[in-house]
């Protein structure tokens, strides 16, 4: 069973804000800076958080992206750079958080759930990405190396698009997009999972074909648990939105909002195909049922009085008149033979056989 | 199973506004104009989006047609030349849309699923219709050559009606109003599928049946999907409405207003019935079981005690004396027949026969 | 199956607003003009809706009945004569409609559904009653000749209650408080049908009460289906209410809103009551194939060992010899009566007998 | 089953406002009044209503107590002695009321159910209580003699508790307080009945546990149809407030609305809890069935193939040398006992022995 | 079965506001002082309420815990010390009270439920906490010695974290976020009771595993019945909140709502999970029935037949010509040899060995 929660026992008990890794601690960490306006770019990998600056007004767009928030002291130095509250940073190294939007004196703290197939296409992989968006900058953390913004990246360094003529909160939507993206393609997925399911189980309802749909139910569910905060968040940015967001942008996160929405529809019209499936399942083992109680009872009242016959003309009475008679033997043989026939019509008519 | 989700691997990466067509790609490219006022119309195949003009005030309603939406080409072009955003634009080939209407400057942009019975009455055949109202213009996109809006063509052409007196928020109406109608088709359609499932699954509950409920669940699943989002999205228009929708016209989307909300009550009501099909369903599967096993039962309730009464008197002890008795035969089958006897009586009692 | 929807093929693509009568055309048309005031009261039926006229403010109370919307040239020079809208037209001979109010300019526009038992008290008869309210007048368009409304007609004849000394508001009330009335009716009838049912299922759960309990299902859904809008209408009359509706008449109808709540209270009581007899009839089919089975597994778990031992001892081998003890009969008889016994203690232990 | 609708046949056509008892008429009819202040109280049994008086501001608290509300002439006399509306009239005498509470001029109309136990605490006896609440004046009408405010009474005689130093807004408070109060002791017993039911489920699902769960959820049902709207009128009472209500009392109906749902959750976990009881009880008889199926299928599943063996040697061929041989009968019975005893291996390594 | 309701019989009645105790009064009542500034702080145990005071607005932050309710008398005095509304203290002894927090003059006062694990890990503890909270004072109220306080307590002695430098509603909200802590934690442990019964309904579905089923949804019912309302409280808290929340401490109450959100998703999550177990559990035991009836309809279908020919053969007429014949016998064996690999392939042919 996919672990729904991540063990925090460790943390009861310690003041709130104190930052605490939860959740899997893997591979390296990583911090890469990215600068661009219009007409140039930049991307250098740092050593030292205390290099970083706040940009301002006039400057490039800055994206600073953290990779691997197991390090805790490399996350709070990134933030304490920024003054980003402890609440916030307490935050971003809990793994286990649910997306949600905050607004904070002078930046917007968002985060989201990354999804992606894993290499088998079985398993969903997730990470979680918090991101702070600030007048011309956006920090983003990830729990690994490896993201779904390879394609943005190199828009910012191609130009291509209008990301380069934009501000920080653009970049920030177009990491949402490109998130709310893979969701789409994570749901292909799943129907590629669901269509074999249904033939399954209509051929051959085995047991194991219940795990496997209630595998399917619970990844619906975990996606269920990501997008519908991930709605409500973005309508929020959408319309009361925060004060890093242009009135352009928002037109951009209205479009975005509308994806979100109607992946839940897809999502809940796919719940509710999983739970037809199980509804055939339980109907094709009740068949099968019928179809062996069938057999059972068309052998078994076809024998069963046929043998009682046989039997009485095995009984060993002395006055037993038709034992000697000469045409006994053949005649019971043809009355068994009528039976039978009469049995066979009779399920016929049954519609049995 | 109906494909859900339409492929857009491709499109994930590009740029937000980047028209990308999603969906099947079929038949020609088509580009209509229709041009009318209260005494005049005409209309006419266009080779060159160029031609095309925003038409002012004064001058007639125009009504653009564009059939075939995987020709990107066409669709930016003429967009470009009434000034769409790009969101829109990408919305437009992106056939996998949820319906919606959102307003622009200037002008309005509304997406819905047109549904047809498709040839053989059994498989659901959708379209997506977009529409862009301006003031005195509405450019219709749709997936392929042939659509719905016939006989308005042909009240267009007539002058019967009031639409040739009204103005392009009248003719969107028109259009809106003539996909709803054709959802009513549809549903009496979907009755006429579900009256003879539930006479077939009540006189023999094959696993058939299971199939045949699943796909008319689903068709309706699909048909609430659509219908859903086209509420919310008439009641928008017909109360806060955008600038371009006349008040008189909202008097008639008030009324589409609730002609869309009777096709989900009807359609509420059709996943109610088909629900309880499928409870008849089941519960006929029990009760075959039932009548299989009691006829194993009675069967072998009689024979087996008979067919054992017959082994005793087949033992070949040298010390039985029944066996030399004169009447012992004829008693012992009196016996067996009266045991039967008791166990008819016994099974009628019970109900069982 | 009851038709949900009435074929309506024949209106896709007529221009909206234009009266097409939806549904059955049956028995002959009639119009009626009660007129009454505090002193007196008059009746007659009209041949010609051109002598109709529209009532003045100090003018007496003018009730217009017109029985048999079918015949659409009547119903549509009866509206012309008081300047309808053509949507509320259409409204009027579409039998098909969802029970609303709304106001027009100088005229409220409501429609519902009267519902009656029909003669054998197994279906429900529902017919759409249509009623135009103005300031001195109500018209109201029925379906058929034959309503709820006789006792009302009494009172307005005798002088009754209050009705003689209010306006045409309240007598619109007073319609509609008829029409809930009979709503109640109709729910004790089916809570008359319930009780039996439920009886009946337990008793011996046959096949057909499947069909009767999907019957009940689907009454009471189209109850539900016509109560709701009318829930919703009549708050809205009572509530915000529409210019023809005086204060004190709202009392009333806050009133009437309150039995439409217990209304859809008790069907919603209703509905799950017949949702766990449903549960019962399951139950009991299962338990019918327990006893079943029981019956089978006991003949068969005792006589199938005995048969055995019979079959022992009927076997032809030459060197046997418990065959020729002089006591081995009666022996083998009573071991095969102990074993039996032990069979049945063991069946009384579980329960079973 | 217990009726959810009394009779109300007589009652349509009437006009609107007629009060006509509705309901079981039972008992004598008896009006008390009680006069209390903080320094003194009186409490008689009146004859005639015509006695009555409206307090005025600055007199004792006034609660005037009427019994049998089947006595229509006595209800009307004491409500127009105090200029109560028809509307109420009706309300008080019809028993099948829905609990609401309505501001009318200068006083405020509030209908609940009393509930208890009745005395075999297996059925649920309920009767309604009307208040009418004025400025120093509570009238309550009640079905029967015999109610839960004897406590009540007595603190009032006994001056206990503060209800003689408050204004008739409190005194009705405590009347609701004490209806509240019974609602638990009510669930307290149906938790009672609950316990034992998921017991003797468990140990022997008999098919009437079936009805007995319809019947608990039919109680709980019925609680469910009078808590909700107590809900909603005393959260209205103690917010929005009528006239009548001080602001002291009102923290009070704050404290009581907190009570109500308390009740409503307790109850929604109750059907749950009955609703897992049906649960059990279904997999409880589907064990069952595997039981019974599992003793079957070893005996028969043992002794049919041995019969068989047995059958075969007591067939009559001239030929058979096996028959001849010595040790023939010993081997053969020694395969039988290896025969079974290689089945129950079987079995036992299926865990079904 | 867990109590739901604690018997409340012996408080109907009494006059609203009377304390009464209601729950189990278990162990000693202990009254702790604890006072602190960011300079010092102190604690000791008092035995005589009267010595408490309320701190003025310079001085130290107060807290004073009282541990078992159950001495209405200490609470009652403690309470009266401070001015506390007497409905206040009907609250805080009962201990079967719906979480709220209400605000007083002066004061807040709110109600929740603290839940730990057992010392077997399967039940659920827990304990009612009433809190009040004034300007530089906190009380709190709980049942028993023994809470999930101590690391804050530390936190107190050591001045670790802010809370010796902020006021009251800070020491409050600290309170409230180990409690939340806990529910994390309970939920892992349920997480770990889940994860197994899911393991061992599959592979054998025992009985019992129902009850556990049961069990486990009763627990999810519960805590989420303490979950909701607390919910709703901290919204409340954070957004309107009291006079006495900080605007800092606002900040803290956002994010512990973003917990509590989170837990009741996970709370759901579980739910459906749990009702997963359950149909995993149902469809093994439709399965194991399968099985079992395979084995004997094989068993039966084989030797049937097989019997019947025996039995044939074992007949005693005189003329039965084959008995005589020399390859007789063999020649029946090997035909039932035949049948036999006939019957079992059939059986490999329908997959069913």
């Amino acid at each position: 069973m996919r672990k729904i929660l991540s063990p925090r026992r460790q943390k009861a008990g310690l003041p709130p804000g104190t930052p605490i890794h939860i959740g899997e601690a893997d591979g390296a960490v990583c911090v890469t800076v990215y600068e661009y306006d219009q007409h140039q770019w930049s991307e250098r990998t740092l050593n030292d958080p205390e290099d970083l600056r706040v940009p301002d007004r006039d400057s490039a767009v800055v994206w600073i992206n953290v990779d691997g928030v197991h390090d805790v002291g490399i996350v709070t130095r990134v933030c304490e750079r920024f003054g980003i509250h402890p609440l916030v940073q307490e935050d971003i190294v809990n793994t286990d958080q649910r997306p949600k939007a905050e607004e904070y004196d002078g930046y917007l703290y968002a985060v989201v759930k990354m999804v992606r197939h894993s290499a088998d296409a079985e398993t969903i992989d997730t990470e979680q990405i918090s991101l702070i968006v600030m007048d011309r900058l956006v920090i983003s953390f990830q729990q690994r190396i490896g993201d779904v913004f390879d394609p943005l990246r190199n828009r910012i360094r191609t130009g291509k698009g209008r990301v380069r003529r934009e501000g920080a909160d653009y970049l920030a939507y177009c990491m949402l997009d490109a998130i709310v993206d893979h969701y789409f393609i994570l749901l292909e997925g799943i129907e590629g999972r669901i269509g074999p399911l249904e033939e399954a189980v209509l051929a051959d309802p085995a047991p194991d074909a219940m795990v496997t749909i209630q595998a399917l139910k619970r990844d619906l569910l975990f996606l269920r648990r990501s997008l519908w905060p991930m709605r409500e968040m973005i309508y929020r940015l959408s319309r009361e939105g925060a004060a890093v967001v242009s009135e352009e942008t928002r037109l951009f996160l209205r479009d975005l909002y509308d994806h979100v929405i109607h992946l839940i529809e897809i999502l809940e019209t796919f719940q509710e195909i999983v739970a037809g499936t199980m509804d055939i399942y339980l109907s094709s083992v009740s068949n099968r049922m019928n179809n062996i109680m069938k057999v059972l009872t068309i052998i078994a009242t076809i024998f069963i009085p046929l043998t009682f016959v046989a039997g009485v003309y095995g009984m060993n009475f002395a006055f037993m008149p038709e034992l000697e008679w000469r045409w006994s033997y053949p005649a019971i043989l043809a009355l068994m033979a009528l039976v039978a026939a009469l049995m066979l019509r009779f399920f016929r008519r049954k519609g049995w056989i």
